[in-house]
């Protein structure tokens, strides 16, 4: 059981995004501090930008910042948007099963409980909490280096 | 995010033997009533026996039994043996990763948690809560057609 890597990439994008406030965070500073290809980079912001959690600005010096205040985007907001399934058993699904319980099995309803009680604890956590953890964060991404920049917001 | 397929049929396995309580199960009867193979039935049951869920009787009459009470089986002593794995992200993980923030990030706490919370919700069921919740659970898995064969205990 594990979230997919994109999910775990598109947080640490809001992080960077987070910890880079007030300036556009440049694709190819935040490829670099992940060590991710831009092409992975962008597959990866696509839900992120339908779903209003990230904006982009086109341009020479264009690039993309949290689409609202950080600590109005939860855990569970990426993790809705990011992740294909959360069908926990195939007998989530309408098909793809041979099990002669699969109607209102008492697996599900517990699956489903277990999978709510995960979802509070991310809800209760925001980008903003994951940023604050790391007083030193804009040194570990990079960002400081890049402060020399002009700012565009 | 979901559970491996193994950890899905080891709790079936588990509530077949809870449905027919009191004689053994024959793997060609638990493997009917799932439209498994066997191969795959003792692949499963394998991490269930090793870890002392399930017990094994060999011979012309043998099968398979809960070792323990169904309702002294939670859904969590189930996953604990079955998932591979609960390493939620990549950075759970020792090595595998270029994050920057590896060591501390505010992620791995938030994750933890969430885990925390769903293993907290799947210890509160038991294997017996699960079959309590389908009265007709002997006939769905045609254990009713077995019983006139000579209980072995």
């Amino acid at each position: 059981m594990r979230l997919t890597r994109q999910t775990n990439y598109a947080i640490r994008i809001l992080m960077y995004c987070a910890a880079n406030e007030g300036r556009l965070s440049r694709i190819p500073d935040i490829a670099q501090a992940y060590s991710l290809s831009e092409l992975f980079l962008f597959k990866i912001l696509q839900p992120l930008v339908e779903n209003n959690l990230v904006e982009t600005v086109r341009g020479r010096n264009g690039g993309v910042r949290l689409a609202r205040p950080a600590e109005e985007i939860t855990l569970f907001d990426v993790v809705r948007v990011t992740e294909e399934s959360f069908a926990m058993a195939e007998c989530f699904e309408n098909d793809g099963t041979d099990c002669p319980l699969v109607d209102g099995c008492g697996l599900n309803e517990a699956l489903r409980k277990a999978l709510g009680a995960f979802f509070d604890v991310l809800s209760s956590y925001t980008i903003r909490d994951l940023v604050n953890a790391r007083p030193n964060m804009r040194g570990l991404l990079g960002i400081e280096h890049l402060e020399m920049r002009p700012a565009v917001s």
